[in-house]
């Protein structure tokens, strides 16, 4: 076993740079070099995450004292806005970088600012940027120097949605993507919304037609699809923590069969050890707190539709772990390398 | 005040038995008047359902009793498949019946047996069965011997979409009715379903493409609507208690907005005390423990679809809490008589 | 029916207001005359609290309005230490007032500013203020202008040991109160510790030593026993949104049976419509939704222990119940107008 | 690193079988050599238990398979009563046992006898079984064949009260081990109690009296105690998957300060990897999915009493995970291997 690769993470008090230190503290390949943040800089990061009390104990910096660590790689575990100004700064430096927040996720500072009504600081990363889905970009992620680490919905729609599209066997148009998440998506910051007696025993729609991750997963889908696509995306809060359902409703061009599909996706996700094409409806518990994401695909012939259930935690696949998936392509690692943990269930 | 109405519930074990206790034991024209279990015969009502204690401990009674018993209506609280041998036995009875199984709800007993998997002994029943939605048949239910209870997830399914098939607004075939329901809509009984470690921090549907209330919202809807409908039902389980939310997609046939899509549904709804036409996106905790179905109706431009929220308590508007509405227009009572209470959130 | 009392409600935004309509709504004696809020006012009550859409929907008053409204009663539902500056300034006022928070429930205004830690603005106000817990006040109350309406956590323990306090039954120092309740007793407003991911699928002690009710139960159990009391008071965060059990642990002096404890429990709150003696250890859904407290006692020969399992809601029997009950004493109407619901379970 | 230790794992279907199977997956020791299971023979682990799909597809076989394995340590998951006579035929076998079950945990067959209220079979077990707590018997358990895993409660109790008792700190009478657990701990089987709405939102206290874990807990720490030791117990459950916490009271027999008592458990827990000792009041996600257990200790000078707050996580220090430390121990491992997963918060 060479030298351990030297690691940043930007960002501390979150649910995402939390959770990027609970994998990376037993990968076999890296060391957590820093951990920063700017409000509780000086405090012990198990100060602010007591479970890590006696395992984690580093002291926090402030970001400015990225620049003087020997770093091989940071991950940016910041909100989108602020991320931006981080890739900025550090993109000549010599360490590679995974945002995962939206700042470069969509194809162009325009569509940015369209659907984050806000501008951008920093067009330039656009042509860099490799969006981080590995089942799609896997070579092109091993060789960049920056990846924007999607987002959790659109990483169970486009998984869910991808060999359909790849192969044009349904319409581009119509799609229904109707997704449920647990309350960890919404961030550590106590709001209204995820006040305990507002989420508990309650389930709600939310962000009706103006979601975000509407435009990430239509565009990435996009690229797959000869023809135009244009979906539906309609999230839902869950009283759990973790956790993403997306039930996925699509309309066959030509005749096709169950069995036809399962075949197919079987294909498709040859080799891509985190995709688990199941026999049965998955649950979110049958993924939690591991890098999996379990895809169901079934034809409907009453009715013509074709349903895709996809399922991931969205603090591993959605965001943590899947940016150290990222992280073992880019440096050359094993892709499962500190993810072979099994689901937590129950 | 007159004399109240003599009532009688058959069925006390489960949680639409349990239901309709607690509400009518407040109604202010009726008075309970017998409770059976076979199961428990001699026990009393509280020692089962220990919430009750000093509130209503009748002791169970043994079927046998109801035809020793002076009674002026009777709700069936029983599973489908043992509802059909009851009402075959009381048809004839000088009380009128209100069964919340699914055992006369649909169009004939051919149907039935294709859904149900299981052969129907009473065919006569459903030609005076009236389907119990107070809001499609009023009129009918007044004059009726018989209601057949409407599903939960029915109940929210067609009120969301019976404006818009009754106008011809939308395209009557490639609707799909996404829901989510918590666990009481699973029974009282134990199983691994509902085993507490399987539903909570978890989700998951179930009963894809083959679920009972598919034919039920199919056929009620297709008597508003001048074309086939056929539509797609997804049921999921949620780990909360009470409530369903259904999210429901159609395509419109012609152009409209969000405004007019409103005030059809203000219109259709008027005079009718238990749906509120919402301007936000609804909770589950809207309505729970009272009788209301909230419904929030919008149309997205950027994909053209037109999208419904609806949502009920289960057990309320449901299942009891709609009887009990079915009870008040058989018995001449004010419609909202004993449901008035306000939603229990949180 | 004579013409029914006018009330006033201030403050609106919190849980203790919103139960009080959701109560007051069907109350059929009063009518709700006025609500305030500062922060909200000239919105609707409904606009804030969804789920009263169509029911209540008042517009909301800033509290200078209530010196220009014919009132006959006034709840404050107002945080303690603001709560005091209105009883002070409508002391005088020829409506009668049921203080909610904290600020008159203890023997003075020392204990109050040590316990407190905050100085008192109405010292006049304790001489008058009569603690409002029926069971043990009932006469007093019905001639009392200003009632202090207990703490939640107080209202279980002091119900549990009142008896055997009364009797001299149990040693006075060393009582343990191991209270867990659910999470609308930390308010409405959005804090980390309610954050939904902080109390899903988690449980811990807080406050420990220290919290506030601890001297509201100990100076109030004090005045029934001979000996001086000294406790043991530990809360629990619950995941659940309503409801609060406590268990406590007490050392007889004397030989004592279960079957004792039973018959004094059940001659002790005889006549008292809201004390339910269980033969089984009770579970806050027991309780849910109602103002009933239930209580379990039992005799450990093993040990010599007795315990004691008193639960209620937290929202209803500790709060905006026992304030309407309170209200049904001091406005000469039957003690439980308007709280007849059976709770709510499941 | 040499040759991987064979394991056979009897008993796959409950929660303590995949608890296991997840932990020793990603030993670096061990390999999983046999799973049993009567009811579920010739299945797939992962039939059974989905989440495990692609990770564990291990074949299922009958018991009667052990004795044709080749191995080196087995593990029994199974109901008490049960287990005992897997123990009796294995005892002289070329293997190390770690029973999960009650059986051989007692000191004598007439104590078992008392709380379990059934015979047992194996009377000579008692004589060679090693009460497998670690912190307490670490060189005991290195030399044993044959060790009784530790009960959930009893390892937060005991672990909670050793240093006190050891040292005669306080009195040896009149301890409260006041528990709450996670409805894991109640088994795999869907039972009333389980059931989703009876647990869901709501809390109880259970096995007043008379949990056979209070003689665990007292035998052990009798142990430890020149005095006779006589506690009283009481579990309750919470509404969550994982965790308990127990608050325990006891009484000092001299003066002590919280610092006082702070430093006998930093040092009586001295070199024992999995025992922290925290300055806050510890919350069951503090340690959930790990095998830690947190203690938090403070001295109320008001009351004169000791407050211990202990928690684990009951599947993992409380059974599987614990399990797996005395694996390590008996096979010569380091303590803490495949042991070092951060806790899961949330």
């Amino acid at each position: 076993m060479g030298k351990k690769k030297r690691i940043g993470i930007i960002g501390a008090t979150g649910y995402t740079g939390s959770e990027l230190v609970r994998i990376l503290v037993n990968h076999p390949e890296v060391e957590i070099a820093l951990i920063t943040s700017e409000s509780r800089a000086g405090e012990k990061f198990s100060d602010i995450h007591t479970s890590f009390r006696g395992i984690v104990d580093i002291v926090l910096q402030p970001a400015s004292q990225v620049e003087q660590t020997d770093l091989d790689l940071v991950f940016l575990a910041l909100p989108h806005g602020v991320s931006m100004d981080f890739v900025k700064k550090y993109h000549q430096k010599p360490f590679k970088i995974i945002d995962l927040s939206g700042d470069f996720r969509l194809d162009s500072p325009e569509i940015y600012h369209e659907w984050y009504q806000k501008g951008h600081v920093y067009k330039e990363g656009f042509d860099s940027a490799v969006f981080g889905l590995p089942e799609l970009n896997r070579e092109h992620i091993k060789q960049s120097e920056l990846v924007a680490n999607p987002g959790c919905f659109p990483t169970t729609a486009i998984l869910g949605l991808a060999p359909l599209l790849s192969e044009g066997m349904i319409e581009s148009r119509g799609i229904i993507v109707d997704s449920k998440t647990g309350v960890t998506g919404a961030g550590v910051k106590p709001k209204e919304v995820t006040h305990f007696p507002n989420v508990n025993d309650n389930f709600k729609a939310y962000g009706l037609k103006k979601h975000r991750h509407t435009i990430e997963i239509q565009d990435t889908l996009n690229k797959l699809s000869s023809d135009e696509v244009n979906l539906q995306f309609t999230p839902h809060l869950l009283p759990v923590d973790r956790g993403i359902l997306s039930t996925i409703y699509a309309r066959p061009v030509k005749e096709v069969t169950t069995a036809d599909l399962n075949a197919l996706y079987l294909r498709y996700y040859e080799g891509h050890p985190f995709v688990r094409i199941t026999p049965e409806a998955p649950s979110i518990k049958d993924v939690r707190a591991s890098n999996y994401c379990n895809i169901y695909i079934t034809h409907d012939e009453r009715t013509g539709n074709i349903m895709v259930l996809s399922v991931i935690d969205n603090l591993v696949k959605g965001a943590a772990g899947q940016a150290i998936q990222n992280m073992n392509l880019m440096l050359g690692f094993d892709e499962t390398a500190g993810l072979k943990q099994a689901p937590l269930n129950p």
